[in-house]
């Protein structure tokens, strides 16, 4: 299993911190927040109360850690310095949140190998679902394909696939059928089954088309 | 077009506002901090500089509006605040944005009809991709069902679907293929089609099998 060390315990070091260890990662946890780490402190591997600026500090915990996860929030100085001491150190997989743009490039500039902008990522996603109401969650695969989890349109509700034709009327195609109430999962539904209130459909198609089929 | 409030231009707020005005909603946007609204001024219908938890001024921009997104960052008490008295005013969508566990319960109680969490939800999306690590995107579907966009693994390269038997072998099944050069999607593939090396598959299927099919 994955070494992962966690520099910052804020809300999102902290989830990724306690995420990773549940699935079985070896995960040390550095902050210089006392506070931050009492949560953490029977769940994660090691709870560091340090500043992790501090290179000495740094160099102990890197060595064997498949990934580094900088999570600093807005403290953008402290994030660039340790992200590019972590690349001079030679770490393979870097992964530094950003608040802004610009940090952002910085951040890739001096060495982060992947960066997540938490904020904005989620912001989006929010936007999405709240203009095309019926969407829950997406997948953006290209500009004209996402996967969308969707409520099934009002005027759906008792019709059958087939007859909705809503591949050629829509340009989406049905991939599965959620029902909310019984959980119960039906991939790749066979064109007969007619759409029941409580069903959440997964489909994939032009995120536009899919709007208009509310 | 929806009419949208938004409470708060940090990070989270200043990306809802300016995505909604992108896709044609009317935005009004309030904080106290002006170096917040600079960069929005030109690209929102109204960049408002006040203190949001004022009652006599949230009652000014609420009417008519659909949605209102509250989004304060660190600043619990105010997000508690604001959000209790838009309950108060009978505003039909009230979306805040919770930083911990207990803020998102409070929030709920005392009327947000959603909390958005978006440092912990990015968080888990993280996780998930660096646990299974050709993973780039995932939808849960439930318990045992997920959306995943993953690097499809070397060893698929050049066989075809059917001959990798998928469906029986690992429980998942290939919904569409996207070729990462191109960018050409291939919804519901041939069983036929022989995978290349620059593809990115979508399947679904329980998410414990396919960390397994690396």
């Amino acid at each position: 299993m994955l070494q992962a060390l966690v520099i910052g315990a804020g809300n999102f070091g902290a989830t990724v911190a306690l995420e990773m260890a549940a699935k079985g990662c070896e995960v040390v946890v550095i902050d210089n927040d006392h506070e931050h780490l009492d949560d953490l402190r029977d769940k994660v591997g090691r709870a560091i109360l340090g500043d992790a600026t501090d290179k000495m500090l740094l160099e102990k915990f890197v060595k064997g850690m498949d990934v580094v996860v900088v999570s600093l929030g807005e403290k953008v100085d402290a994030s660039v310095l340790i992200t590019h001491h972590l690349h001079e150190m030679g770490m393979k997989r870097i992964i530094t949140k950003a608040t802004s743009k610009d940090h952002g490039e910085i951040l890739k500039i001096i060495g982060a190998h992947e960066v997540v902008f938490p904020e904005r990522d989620e912001a989006i996603r929010l936007v999405s679902t709240l203009v095309s109401p019926n969407i829950v969650d997406m997948i953006k695969i290209s500009e004209d394909f996402n996967v969308v989890e969707a409520a099934v349109p009002q005027e759906f509700i008792g019709k059958k696939i087939k007859d909705l034709d809503v591949r050629k009327k829509h340009g989406i195609q049905v991939l599965a059928i959620k029902n909310a109430l019984s959980g119960k999962v039906n991939v790749l539904p066979d064109p007969a089954y007619a759409f029941q209130a409580d069903d959440i459909m997964i489909v994939i198609g032009d995120p536009e088309n899919l709007s208009k089929a509310k």
